[in-house]
C-alpha cells in the first residue's frame, strides 16, 4: 500500500501518530499542500477529492477518510491495540474520535479556513469552491473553547480518554488541541485535567517525532 | 440497556433503521425534542450534552454518538451484518458513514438550523448557545448538491454504497437524502444512479416503518 500525505497538516498527523505508536512502516509519498499539489494532476487522478491523507491498497482500493484507514491498519497490525480491546471501549473510542473531529477539529478548521488568505474561496476542503464567511471565525473560537471544556470535564479522574491506555481517542483529542494552536488558541487555565493530560501525551515519542 | 430517542429526527433514524434491519428490540424512551425535553431536567442528568439518541447500558455507561452505538450493537447482534463482513468493507463503511455525516448530514443541519425560527440561538446542537449565521443557509444548499453528486458518482455501477449488501453506509446516505427533504431539496435529475438507489432503498421495510 501507499500513503499519500503531508505531515505538517492535522489530519495526516492523526495517522502519523497511529503509525508511530504501532511501530510500523508504510511507503509514503508527500503531496505538497503548500504548493497546491493536491488540487491538480497527477494527484487528482489518485484521489479525486483532493484531500490528504489518502491510502491506496495494492489492489488499487482508495481510502480517503482517516477513521477508515485507522480501522484497516488496526486489523492488519493488531499490536499495540489503539482502537480498544473490548466492545464498549471500541464503541467509545469511535465516538470520541467522531466528537473530536466534528466538535473540535472542525471548529479549528472553521477559524483557519475563514480567516486565512491562503483559503480564500476554499473555506471547505475538497474540489468545490466555497467563499469564506467571516462570522464563522468568532463562532469557531467559541466552539474551540466549548470543546476544551468538554474534554476537561471528561478527563477528570482519568489517565486517558478511554480506559487505561493511549488510544485513537487520545490521538484525536491531542491533534485537536495541537491544531487549535494554529489559530493561536490554547487550553485555558481552568481546564486543569486537560492541561495535565495534554502535557503527558505531548511527551510520547510518537507525538514528538 | 435503554435508548433515549425521538424517532422523527434524522440522527435517531439512523439507529432505528439499523435496529429494524437487525430485527432486534431495545427498550426505548421518547424524549420530545419539540417540547424541549432534551434541554432540561431530567434528561440532562442522563445525557448532559442534551442530544438524542443516547444509549445507556445496564452498568450506566452512556453512549452519545450514533457510530459508537452502531458498533456496539453490531458486536452484540452480529446478524445480519451491517458494518461489513471483511476488513476493507468495514473500513470503507466507517469512511462513508463519516463522509455522509460530515459532508451530507451536517450540510442539511446547517441550512435548517440557520434558517428556522425554531433554532434561533441554537444553530449548533448541544448545550452552548450559537447565533444563526444566515450565510450558512446558501452555503449549506450548495454543499447538499455537491454531496448528491459525490454519492451519484460513487453509486455508478454499484447495487449498494459498499459491497453487494445493504449496510450502515446505505443507512447514512439514505438518511442524508431523506433529511435534505426537510429543507426542500431533492435529488436532481442528473443524478440517475443516486435516484435509482434511493428509490430501491426507500422500499425496504426497515425504512418504510
Amino acid at each position: 500500500m501507499k500513503l499519500y500525505t503531508f505531515p505538517p497538516a492535522p489530519n495526516p498527523k492523526r495517522l502519523d501518530i497511529f503509525i508511530a505508536e504501532k511501530g510500523i512502516e508504510i511507503e509514503t509519498i508527500t503531496v505538497d499542500l503548500m504548493a497546491g499539489e493536491h488540487r491538480k494532476a497527477p494527484y487528482l487522478s489518485i484521489n479525486p477529492w483532493g484531500t490528504v491523507p489518502a491510502l491506496v491498497l495494492d489492489d488499487g482500493t482508495l481510502m480517503t477518510e482517516v477513521i477508515g484507514m485507522l480501522y484497516y491498519l488496526e486489523e492488519l497490525y493488531p499490536e499495540v491495540p489503539l482502537l480498544g480491546s473490548d466492545t464498549v471501549s471500541r464503541a467509545q473510542i469511535l465516538s470520541w474520535d467522531h466528537r473530536c473531529f466534528f466538535e473540535g477539529f472542525s471548529s479549528v478548521a472553521e477559524v483557519l479556513r475563514n480567516s486565512s488568505e491562503a483559503f480564500v474561496d476554499r473555506a471547505l476542503p475538497g474540489p468545490i469552491s466555497y467563499a469564506q464567511i467571516p462570522d464563522l471565525v468568532e463562532r469557531g473560537r467559541k466552539r474551540i473553547h466549548g470543546f476544551y471544556h468538554v474534554l476537561d470535564k471528561h478527563l477528570e479522574g482519568k489517565p486517558f480518554m478511554v480506559g487505561d491506555t493511549f488510544t485513537v481517542a487520545d490521538i484525536a483529542a491531542y491533534v485537536f488541541v495541537n491544531f487549535s494552536g494554529w489559530v493561536k488558541e490554547t487550553i485555558p487555565d481552568d481546564c486543569q485535567y486537560l492541561l495535565a493530560w495534554y502535557q503527558k501525551v505531548s511527551e510520547r515519542p510518537s507525538v514528538k517525532s
